[in-house]
């Protein structure tokens, strides 16, 4: 019983992994598991596969819904489905969730078989690398030799550029949304109250809270309400919330009077309810060590000398966290090693969650770029 | 033993009010006492007054030092004092610890007297037009009808409008710098995540932690690194702090990593020692209710039609906290009213915190502004 446009109920998969994992740390995994969804069909010359990289709270569950939770759309839904920009009949669709998560891969709430406990706090610091890494290995095991496009937004960006960067030869298209080359110390200090909003929490126990029956629920509420300033522009705030009260006139206390605080209350409870705090932890990490250029002395093209995948990069306006001149570095380092690259700016008012969002100019032009990828493919 | 350009050692003084204070919100104090310090002498005509209005989290120690404590120097030290642009030696300054505080005048942590206990949750909840009022009364005391100036950065720009409003006829000029005729949706919202910080620390118990010998030191220290990453830039961060790393690399773990890290932890441990959490609250309340033209349907140029005094409006081209498009806001509704206001908006890197700076175009514009004020006094 599909939804028009719906790829339908999602199967998570499981996929087990009995060889190690090493780390960018230098920590490894014995063995580990990968919870991911497929959509679509894998064509006869295994060429069609498009793989969707996650952003922090995201998952693997992209697109469709769930026999048994239809409310449960997939994170990407508006974007990923039959007759959508990115076409299920067309495209054989991945999502996993990476390593380090919380929605069925092998993370810090996972049992680690060597103390029969929670990892907890032992669970290695991931890093971008590292995902890209796992997700190798996922491709390999489905018979993937190379991905017809890897694409992502925010932190899923991040992970696209990294596929081109390590796996040239794996990977045909590369699509970039909102993405940046590294965080700026602004963003990386968002990052860091997040985290100490967590890690001071009295239910945190360092990270070992999972036997003891409590959550940081305080921290990790505190840490989504930041987050969800940082992803909304000035504008659409204003736009979404004005200064309107709750009940007409201010009340002079300090509970809730303006509908923003309810909103930002709101998300903050969902949130605790659903995510693991020392997962937070690991991804704004990986969000604040990822810097390709690093290691080329700061120098982004000499990082990105080694892609040769095709690129679409797109920005929006209003993103204030990933501003649009970050995605025009990426542009820029690219263009210097005369890359094939496409940039658009989307004026969009949404800020950084505009990447979530259905904005018609922004799918019609990943929808025209799949269309010349599927072009491609057949020819 | 002065200082060049220093007024020396300030002389805080307490003024006892026993007259009741009430509030906007009804609440009612039967007495009070406001801390204040004056630099500069009162000339005879008692006409060079000037109030200087203090923002989040200073007080009444705006220029000088302490004979006992050398280092601690009023907040706005670089603008006034003898030769500077506020010259104590044609003015007689003015600052003075708002009601609620925590610096000497009466706040949550005075006892009241009613019950022989800190007043703690039961303290009333200020407004800006609360604290002008107090203000008021304590310029009847030192026996000054009309200030030659009133003047703030921020929250203090804010009491200097409302001066302006509601006291027309006591204020000749107004100083109104990095300010915003109300808070954005996005201001309320990390404000309100700063609140919910301290209110949900298990330490603050409903804001009566006093007697309990403990201080909610955790939701206080993430309220200030939160209010300081919105003071400044993002270019001035990435210019002070980059992506640099304590150890020159990372060490896969959520200790301090970035120097940006280190800051921010080091600024939140320094505002929980001496900040109470309870005037914390009050203060981000009182930023969060300042809309004069709510009461005119949102028609600034109403609000600000009783308001005669000139304006000297003040903005900062990289304050993304109160942007300068909200200056410009008050200068197009003071234009509505055909009233006498100068406008500047400096070129400087640092965000909402440039106000405090030592900016030699914004300090060249205030000084020439109080040469006119003097010059005025003066015929």
């Amino acid at each position: 019983m599909n939804k028009p446009g719906s790829v339908g109920a999602a199967q998570p998969r499981t996929m087990h992994f009995q060889e190690p994992l090493h780390f960018r740390s230098g920590a490894v995994l014995d063995s580990y598991e990968l919870m991911y969804e497929t959509y679509g069909a894998l064509n006869e010359a295994r060429s069609n596969a498009v793989l969707v990289c996650h952003a922090l709270n995201a998952s693997h569950h992209v697109a469709g819904f769930y026999a048994d939770d239809p409310d449960n759309i997939g994170w990407w839904d508006n974007m990923i489905g039959p007759g959508k920009p990115l076409d299920t009949e067309r495209f054989f669709v991945i999502g996993v969730n990476n390593p380090g998560g919380c929605f069925g891969s092998t993370g810090p709430a996972s049992i680690n078989p060597k103390t029969g406990k929670p990892y907890g706090s032992s669970f290695p610091v991931v890093t971008v690398e590292d995902w890209v890494h796992a997700q190798a290995r996922l491709a390999d095991r489905l018979g993937i030799q190379t991905f017809a496009a890897v694409m992502g937004g925010s932190l899923g960006a991040m992970q696209a550029m990294q596929w081109a960067i390590r796996f040239p030869e794996r990977i045909r298209n590369a699509i970039v949304v909102a993405a940046t080359p590294k965080l700026s110390a602004q963003n990386i200090a968002f990052n860091e109250v997040a985290r100490q909003a967590i890690t001071t929490d009295p239910d945190f126990h360092g990270g070992d809270y999972y036997e003891l029956g409590v959550v940081p629920r305080r921290g990790l509420r505190l840490a989504r309400m930041i987050g969800h300033i940082t992803y909304l522009s000035d504008d659409a705030m204003m736009e979404k919330f004005g200064r309107i009260l709750r009940s007409g006139a201010v009340n002079f206390h300090f509970d809730v009077d303006f509908e923003v605080e309810s909103y930002l209350r709101h998300q903050g409870d969902k949130f605790a309810n659903y995510f693991d705090a020392n997962t937070y932890l690991l991804i704004t990490r990986a969000l604040d060590y990822f810097d390709p250029a690093g290691e080329h002395g700061g120098d982004l093209s000499q990082a990105l000398a080694s892609a040769t995948a095709r690129f679409l990069v797109i920005s929006f306006t209003s993103d204030w966290r990933f501003s649009a001149a970050r995605s025009r570095e990426i542009v820029k380092a690219l263009l210097d090693n005369r890359r094939d690259v496409s940039y658009a700016e989307i004026d969009a008012p949404h800020g950084h969650d505009a990447f979530l969002l259905e904005d018609p100019r922004y799918h019609a032009l990943v929808r025209a770029w799949y269309e010349n990828v599927h072009r491609d493919l057949a020819s």
